[in-house]
């Protein structure tokens, strides 16, 4: 017998960036979605559709969930603090001391309750997440996540070595707890939600060469993927040579461990790459992770996004909660492009000396534009989870609906323009629907 | 008989700013308000203020309300779009044409009582508000900011000279225009609210200096505060050039016509200025409006924010909305520091050739504090209004009552470090109650 296929019609302002060269807008339009999937979507309801439930949302934006890249769950309880501070001490004054109350499941499940409940109704559908060093609180970390249906990956954090005691993990031990968190959930069914472990060695400072290769071990047996940070702090890199003497640079230090690439790879931040770094990232298909806020905010340098794009490296975005002081993706949208057109300025000498005028095309800084950072959060972020992040055939529904306030300026404005003020000004009160995988979910 | 005082006392974690230095943080104590003004802050309730009607705020923070030194009231309906222009483009594209639309009092009525709303519920008590050209319609904003009972200086724009037909106003019309509005609101009763006209000619290049030269002679005839835009972009100085050839510099334009500090005056971006301007501004008392989001967005420059401040120049925070994006002052102070910390990197050669060691004192660009950021949009722009932005004897009880989310956190963390996350992290959902002269306010 023929599984039941259903159907449902959205109507709307619908936009989305299939590439970052530009939005494709469908003002007023129905999108058709089948099984979760997108069918197809058109100004005229053909003629089988006439029938199916439809929801009619007027002019209200319908454009993909956010996907953020690089977010630590733990820090959700400190962001926006400390934020005088740099890398180093930061993490030291205040990350992990705080990431230390996570041994206390209690303690864990009360804050990951929050940061779950609050990434979902700031609108982020997909996310890469760090937990803590702890196995017990990293399992409710994962049974939040899919009691509220978000799709994510989500990584126990090893550090064996160069941080606090009360943090420090026997290499076995830690090991051993990553071995059961693999086993407990990519065995356990998944109901509706996908929250998969991801090996996430917190940075290579903090990790032994032994327990670095039992984690690349790890990923290639299980085909898991692997997160971690990369070049964020010029004092961290000269760290990371100390600590690993025998690694001719940072990126090294995880390639020769089997966690560069050979399963897929997120690396935060490497905004200090060297050539060999680069080509190295774009060889393995290692996607970076931009986080324009955390960078600023902890003085830790402005990633060359312009030129690693024109290079064909891959870019998503994270929100990089705590360094980055907020969850709402479009902050990190908007910060990519307020960081870039800072460095164009920076530069503008270039621009002033070309006299036939002003070619941004010339010029190396040229900023991001709206559709590229949509795109990032979006399509580019979604990639690491298949078919996510746009509204081409057969991609997930995963989907919000966006209200304007005041509702009187619609009529004066098109729907990019909309949308651009709602990424711009707009805040998770404009979001009233959510949708996952075509289920509408309830914050 | 000598008058009743109307006595109330506050209590929670009282924090502000008397100096740039750094905050008062005042945990779990009283503040004392007689007549709409603060009389005294304790951790021990005084025997006569024992019996005073008193509201306890627990652990919620008491802060001063802020204050908003630039911002156009009609742009708050193009808020967040256009974005991707520069300065005199966008204000062809799409500043103009939208004001145009305030020519209609309906119309005005409408956009303005949403932006009196926002501004009020995103916790601006005082602002420095651009109206548009249209008598009609600065009336309209005027009475609104005065039913909300917020303090404000209004200027009905004046532009007569080098903008589209549609905005161009006859000098003699113009001036007229001004003098019925200050004649209207200098002597009609003001109520409890503070709101009063101010000069403001919308920028050099858009003024005659027939009109310039009128608008100085109103403004010492009636001792009237004067606002206006300085030195924003390169492109905009050349054009200054062109238009007032007789001039030295931007600064000059206005100084020779009454309007650089003969009154209290403020002058948005003056990003770009020479040594000359610098001192101008310094020796007249001119305070220039920081407005870093929209400096970034139009990619108009960066202000030299510390060496300003460093020579004795006074600089407040603007959100200049529509090119800033958010009425949200925080997002001001954050923006602010932000990009200070960017120059700072830029300089960051500096501090690496420093070979003792990262000394921050010693690099010019040494980024903005927290308490500096808040000090500018709290004391320092409300000094612009008198004994406003603080909490210091006599300082009228403008105030903002913040609560956090999630509650769990506040046994962590200290009064300043909650600050500090709202200011960052935080949005106008976490204000619970405002008070401006002692009142409280309904948003």
């Amino acid at each position: 017998m023929k599984k039941m296929t259903a159907v449902h019609v959205y109507k709307g302002d619908i936009v989305f960036t299939p590439s970052p060269r530009g939005f494709q807008v469908h003002e007023d339009s129905y999108i058709v979605v089948a099984d979760g999937k997108v069918k197809g979507i058109y100004y005229n309801l053909p003629e089988p559709f006439r029938d199916t439930p439809l929801t009619d949302y007027g002019n209200k934006l319908i454009v993909p969930g956010f996907v953020d890249l690089h977010v630590h769950a733990p820090q959700f309880f400190q962001r926006g603090m400390g934020l005088d501070e740099e890398l180093l001490s930061w993490l030291n004054n205040y990350t992990y001391p705080i990431e230390s109350l996570f041994a206390d499941p209690v303690f864990a499940h009360e804050a990951y309750s929050s940061f779950v409940k609050e990434m979902l109704y700031q609108g982020t559908l997909h996310a890469c997440i760090f937990a803590t060093v702890h196995l017990e609180s990293s399992k409710i970390l994962i049974e939040l996540l899919k009691n509220k249906e978000v799709n994510a990956y989500v990584g126990k954090v090893n550090m064996d070595q160069n941080c606090p005691d009360f943090l420090k993990e026997n290499t076995e031990t830690s090991i051993s707890e990553t071995y059961e968190l693999i086993e407990t959930y990519c065995k356990k069914p998944n109901g509706t939600a996908s929250v998969k472990p991801i090996i996430t060695p917190r940075f290579a400072p903090t990790a032994s060469t032994k327990m670095l290769e039992a984690l690349g071990t790890l990923a290639a047996d299980y085909h898991l993927p692997v997160q971690s940070h990369l070049s964020e702090t010029e004092e961290e890199i000269k760290w990371v040579k100390e600590v690993h003497p025998d690694y001719t640079t940072y990126a090294d230090v995880y390639y020769h461990n089997g966690l560069f690439g050979q399963t897929p790879t997120l690396m935060a931040h490497g905004i200090h790459l060297t050539e060999g770094e680069q080509n190295l990232a774009r060889e393995m298909d290692v996607k970076l992770v931009h986080c324009p806020d955390s960078n600023i905010n902890l003085s830790s340098g402005i990633m060359p996004v312009r030129s690693y794009l024109e290079s064909g490296i891959r870019v998503g975005l994270g929100s990089d909660v705590g360094a980055g002081h907020t969850l709402f993706m479009p902050r990190a949208m908007i910060s990519a492009i307020q960081v870039s057109k800072m460095v164009a300025l920076a530069v503008s000498p270039v621009r002033v000396l070309n006299n036939t005028g002003i070619n941004r095309d010339s010029v190396p800084a040229n900023p991001l534009t709206l559709a590229e950072a949509f795109y990032m959060g979006t399509k580019e972020g979604g990639s690491y989870f298949g078919k996510v992040g746009s509204f081409e055939e057969d991609y997930s529904f995963d989907a919000l609906v966006v209200a304007e306030e005041p509702a009187m300026t619609t009529k004066y404005f098109s729907p990019l323009e909309r949308l651009q003020r709602f990424l711009y000004s707009g805040s998770a009160k404009n979001i009233v629907d959510r949708f996952i995988g075509g289920r509408k979910i309830n914050t």
